[in-house]
């Protein structure tokens, strides 16, 4: 990968964004490669990416708020929100898109070293996922439809998609991924008690 | 700390184990600190716990399989099968342990490490669950009561407070741990449809 140039350049922020983008391609890559947790490092990071490294430092300060940078920028808007024309399709589609996206494997390298980096990159992890149910919902409502609590979407469907990412070797895995998740949200919604018009 | 005798010592069973808990306490030490995963490593671990790095090296080989090593040993048997005489009483309680657990933070830095450290340490944070929720579920079939699968406890009880421990920061959080798992256990056993005689 060339050196990206640190001292030319008219645009500072064309610089800049080359730069964020350099760093967050490196990092993403050494996590994808497996790298140990104890090798990356920011001047590992700062090597790949062909910056000098008081650059990373300046800009980013450690390895835990750069890889919640990164975790952040991958995780946000990655999953789209659909519009299936009733509820039940419209939480399958969606929960199907966010389980694919977990069983990626550079998504969950990226996930598993931003868990481990600490609370700011973890929740960096799940950025964007409240929002996406509450878009869904509020189409639902507009609809004219009874709809559960943001919450026990979170708890009914997104807690085990990633409890079963984290914590379930493959090989123990149960139903394929479309399956399961048409369980799971026939589940939630037959909990008719957590609806509300 | 003392640095432990790897040369005397006429039980080499003693000495083994005497490594083994200096090690696991010095990972758990360093953990506990917030060490920064990059900084996490062999020779650091060595020199709190007192002994040669090549002893660490040979034993558990890397980072990773020795996080899996402390973490399962620290989530098995740490949460105990309650008898309350009756299968919601016993969910409850042992859901509360659980979260308990999970709330302490030198347990949750310890499963954050595990987790960045790949697939083996972050499956060893959950080692004893499964068979924590078969014991109570057969408890309560042997009472003649009907009781709910295995995978369902795990998505609706199990998934939940894992995704919150480690995804929502503690100031976004819901109601107290108690009323929290009074609830999800609640909504769990209302599933009455999940349930086999």
């Amino acid at each position: 990968m060339g050196i990206v140039s640190e001292t030319s350049g008219s645009r500072p922020g064309g610089r800049s964004a080359r730069v964020r983008a350099a760093v967050h391609h490196a990092v993403e890559d050494l996590v994808a490669e497996g790298v140990r947790t104890e090798d990356l490092t920011i001047p590992v990071v700062a090597a790949r990416a062909g910056v000098h490294a008081t650059t990373v430092y300046r800009r980013w300060g450690s390895v835990a708020e750069l890889l919640a940078a990164v975790a952040e920028h991958r995780f946000t808007g990655d999953v789209v929100v659909p519009d299936t024309g009733g509820l039940g399709g419209d939480l399958e589609r969606w929960a199907g898109d966010v389980a694919r996206d977990l069983a990626d494997p550079d998504s969950l390298a990226l996930m598993r070293a931003s868990i481990g980096a600490g609370e700011t990159a973890s929740c960096a992890c799940t950025a964007d996922r409240r929002a996406q149910i509450t878009a869904i919902l509020d189409r639902e409502r507009a609809r004219g439809g009874a709809v559960p609590e943001v919450d026990a979407v979170v708890d009914g469907l997104l807690s085990p998609l990633y409890y079963e990412a984290l914590f379930v070797p493959a090989h123990e895995r149960g139903p394929a991924p479309g399956s399961r998740v048409r369980a799971l949200v026939g589940n939630l919604l037959g909990q008719t008690a957590s609806l509300t018009p």
